[in-house]
């Protein structure tokens, strides 16, 4: 147990590691660390499993700064703690180029950083998709193996954030009672007392949605820890409301937004120093309290050996399949498993939406990936992102393989995300492709960060028809395709559809998007191939390039169309051939060789796709012709709609021709 | 009174002609229309006040559809009580392209609709801002000119929505009690019962935000009617959970989600006129039914009359002032203002941060157009936001003009569109531009409405420095100029922030974006142009098309770096130009003359900006150089990054003599 005096000095260690890397730094944010250390100090010298010598123990409780700002927080402790990746020289370059410390949090970076944060609301989010994703390994491999907490720590900006809502009703309904938030309740903002712009009671809030709540001083450690035993006992999850002085020491800022965010000058560090009674030079930790710290870093090493102990204990298959899953390798037959299929698809050339094809898809991969976690934001029978291996996981029963995540695209974006990094599970969600809009935060996250999380958007284009263009993307694809690290993908049939399910499952360090059509299309891919096609971005799907006059380039809905301009031109003695373009990112990154000989040399270049025209001119040139959208759709039938805007073969061939006659 | 018999006519005058509608459409939403019909009909028939007559009194009740898929509920009140651009045959066309009744109500296409919904809570989160433009417009005009209410009638998804929880939090914290919603509480989303993913207590988390609630049976005239008057009575906003049966009426499909996305067919209609007593022909309204409908649109004529009556009343130039605002006109004076202010700043040649030179431009703005209301989504200081006229709007006093939205960008931008709406007032709001992706789904919705909400996005590229990449944009450019009738702007100096403000208040059916730097830039502009140079959306800021080897494009903060480029490269002996492109999308919409004389034939076309390529080939071709970003950003400093990712004048000249060297 440690005293009360060893405490307070523990906590100030946090404290003036944080100021003083900021001050060097120039930059950063003092005040949260300053405020939550001593909640921090309760959680990690006396709560949190983890073992600084083995970060990547699977059955670690996971602790998420959820107020990413407040890096150094989560900085000195992976120092005091003794994290090897961040060290003394870390916590000096804290904020530079090149360094693991930089502004805010980034997984990756360093061992111990669980998850990216900064933008507000996405680690609360991401750890209720952690805390169900343990739920879930819980019910597949048991106590012995998985049987751990997540901890949160947030601020007043993660629970004004609307995500917030959509992570804590979810985990309310899913009584993810092993997951604890810890409120950093210091009552300012920016801009400066919370009062300004809101009035919530937070724990009457989170008690709406099923939470436990309780209240304690979050400078008082006897009261935190009491209030994180309970919360350990809790059958619901549980906010703990721990009212801090943000800025805690600092003589004249503390307790004002001016403690927020910038540096607090040489002589409100010196005045904390005495305030706080800390003697000890910039970034200098005195060695008992080091020691301390150290201690507490080796106080769960025992527990994870046992753990380690039960692993190997357990039998062989398990464990094969626990370490395969945590690993995040696929089964072993999966890539043959693709295979076989789609020479099943080639034969039976269904015509289907590609909503469908990724369904037929997912159907097979289920059966033998049972690590795969669907779901959708309450579009289920219209996303078909339930298969029949993907029982429904419910509050108390873990045990199934679906989420219905409820009209929460962003939460379950986040939560998506928050399951990939936990590990064990590959999540799959689903909602409207023009409602990546509500998700795109935690899309980019993904991105940022590099996991696969794999997002299913349908109802692709102005091809969904009636519901009109709040429901149409136009826009969507060239603006997810802006993201850096991010697979879009738009397949043209059930075959393309099987082969980017493949390569979203296989990437796993880029998340996907596949973009998936309403309207049934035909099989275009009618050759059986044992190559990946889609997994150079683009191909030839139809004719040849020695001799094309004219060369269509087309995704997903609109290669049917490509076909036909071709079928036509040919008639009319146009050679023409068809590169089907199911992944622009995956093309660009192909040898330049493989790029220039696909785009090939033909005198007419047009792109057909139901989008803006942004990003075709790489594949095109800017003299390019381009067969899309310029505006926003309408609301009609969807045979109305692709005429009245003139994505149609007889619109592309008009326009080859006119080409063609000028040139 | 009516009648409990009339009432219930009424009530299924509304079922028959969305079920019909529907079913005629063989698309679209009856559930909602039928489960809320009794509430639309006592809220219409009794409390709304409007006048199909004139639909753009301003002082009228707004009322919002914000679970917007049950259109044909909004489509038959409006035919009902008699607005003109809503005839049977309208109804008859539902969904069909190119009529009004779309599928989901389109701000634009037809008086009564207050706001484009479809996107779940964006209609809650817009008639959080009506409301307070009412009590903005009502603190500078008074009850006798403003003083109405706004209602809402919002689904199980608009609550479900995170955007929700922004929205309520910021009505209940600014105590608008006039706004009052009713939630269809229906149990009910389209994966089935709301048990399948929510265990929220809706009134009580409304309560934690300061709201008024109250139960009621949404079947039950009378009760409605009781609520909605204890509502109108309230000091807070109020929730009226109104329990209803969804599909109410349908013999199988009522209570349950058969009845929400899909035609009924016509046994179930045909059971459903047996169960509710309708013998009248499809699309056919008895007319003692329609006649106490159109009774009800007469209504509030007599006060509609009396408030303009008022209004002639009233002294000349606050008539004018007012019609004035409502009309969305400048006021008198405005441009001179700009062309003076331009003037001062090419003598002043001031070197600041284009987020300062935006408060400028504002400080400026402000005095005059006195209608601006300004906010941050709590980056004030960051934002620079607010001048010295803005003072805070606060809960009971509305007589500022600065909101402080709170850490609530996606509330805040919903909220800025419903302000637009309202009209009367010109809403501004900030966040740093990475936040957009937050914000996004209103952004669109203000785009596709073609509205003029103002969004001013600061920190807009790795030049925010030591935050780091989620803080970073790198694809917010390319993303937000991906939406169709949105001006991204990104000035390069003060006297291109000052164009651009002019430009977006003048854009009266285009939202805006200002993209603006945190770093110091010094004024590019140097000499005084009457001429708004941007509103050209692109122009030539240095050397000449005649003999230019070399045209560098470039934006905001890289205009700088350009013309280091040019100068090293005029210096080395390449006649090079530099064109600022403040404006992508207005660029892109001048005359072919224009846009292609201004990007010239300099045998090498290269352009500059801190994000990522895509939509610069439209402007440079693909075979023309990109010096900008290819990935996310890191932590920082601001001349390390620059640097590190290779966006300098050095690399600029690297790539074009490199470049000349090979042609």
């Amino acid at each position: 147990m440690t005293t009360r005096e060893m405490h307070d000095r523990m906590a100030n260690a946090i404290r003036f590691l944080s100021m003083d890397a900021v001050e060097k730094a120039n930059s950063g944010h003092p005040g949260l660390p300053m405020g939550a250390a001593d909640i921090a100090t309760v959680l990690f010298s006396r709560y949190l499993s983890y073992d600084p010598q083995k970060p990547d123990w699977a059955d670690r409780d996971r602790f998420v700064l959820s107020a990413g700002h407040g890096s150094m927080l989560l900085y000195s402790l992976l120092y005091l703690t003794g994290y090897e990746d961040i060290d003394l020289e870390q916590i000096k370059h804290f904020r530079q180029l090149g360094w693991r410390t930089a502004g805010h949090p980034e997984w990756g970076h360093a061992a111990g950083i669980e998850t990216t944060t900064g933008p507000l609301g996405q680690g609360l989010a991401n750890s209720v998709g952690m805390a169900l994703a343990e739920r879930i390994m819980n019910a597949r491999f048991g106590d012995d193996l998985v049987d751990h907490y997540t901890y949160v720590l947030a601020g007043d900006g993660c629970l004004m954030e609307g995500i917030s809502q959509e992570a804590i009703s979810l985990a309310g309904h899913l009584k993810l009672n092993k997951l604890i938030v810890i409120w950093d309740d210091n009552n300012i903002s920016i801009d400066g007392a919370i009062s300004l712009s809101d009035s919530t009671d937070q724990c009457k809030r989170f008690e709406a949605s099923g939470w436990n709540t309780t209240r304690v001083d979050g400078h008082n450690p006897d009261a935190i820890a009491a209030a994180i035993e309970a919360a350990r006992k809790s059958d619901r999850p549980t906010l703990i409301a721990a009212k801090t002085t943000i800025g805690y020491g600092a003589p004249t800022r503390a307790g004002t937004n001016k403690a927020h965010g910038s540096p607090l000058g040489a002589e409100e560090i010196a005045g904390a120093r005495k305030a706080l009674g800390w003697d000890a030079e910039p970034f200098v930790v005195p060695s008992d309290v080091l020691d301390a710290w150290r201690v507490a870093g080796l106080r769960a090493a025992k527990e994870r050996k046992e753990w380690e102990k039960r692993l190997c204990a357990a039998d062989a298959s398990t464990r094969a399949e626990f370490e395969r899953r945590m690993r995040g390798d696929l089964p072993q037959g999966f890539d043959q498993l693709i295979v076989d299929y789609k020479k099943k698809l080639v034969e039976d050339k269904p015509k289907v939406a590609t909503r469908k094809s990724s369904e037929m898809a997912l159907e097979v991969i289920n059966a033998l990936v049972t690590e795969t976690i669907g779901g959708s934001a309450d579009l289920t029978g219209s996303n078909n992102t339930k298969t029949s291996q993907t029982g429904p996981i419910k509050p108390d029963d873990y045990s199934g393989r679906y989420v219905y995540y409820g009209i929460r695209e962003h939460g379950m974006a986040a939560a998506m995300n928050g399951m990939t990094l936990h590990g064990g599970v590959i999540p799959y969600g689903g909602t409207f492709l023009t409602f990546s809009d509500y998700a795109r935060p935690a899309m980019r996250l993904a991105s940022l960060m590099g996991i696969r999380s794999i997002f299913v958007m349908t109802h692709d284009s102005i091809g969904l028809g009636e519901d009109g263009p709040t429901h149409q993307p136009v826009e969507h694809l060239a603006a997810l395709r802006a993201i850096p690290n991010h697979y879009v993908m738009r397949p043209a049939d059930a075959v393309e559809a099987a082969e980017c399910w493949q390569i979203a499952l296989e990437s796993t360090k880029t998340p996907s998007t596949l973009a998936l059509t309403r309207q049934n299309l035909p099989t275009v891919r009618t050759e059986h191939a044992v190559e990946n096609l889609s997994a150079r971005g683009a191909y030839e799907l139809a004719g040849t390039n020695g001799d094309a006059a004219v060369t269509i380039f087309a995704t997903g809905s609109e290669v049917e169309i490509a076909l036909a301009a071709r079928a036509e031109l040919e008639k009319r003695g146009h050679r023409t051939r068809v590169v089907s373009v199911p992944c622009m990112e995956i093309f660009a990154a192909q040898s330049d060789e493989y790029r220039t000989g696909l785009i090939g040399n033909a005198s007419v270049k047009i792109a057909i796709e139901a989008g803006v025209r942004q990003g075709w001119d790489a594949i095109i040139g800017s003299d390019g012709l381009f067969v899309g959208m310029s505006g926003f759709g309408a609301s009609g039938k969807i045979e109305d709609l692709y005429k009245h805007f003139g994505i149609t073969a007889e619109a592309a061939v008009e326009a080859v021709e006119k080409r063609l006659a000028s040139a």
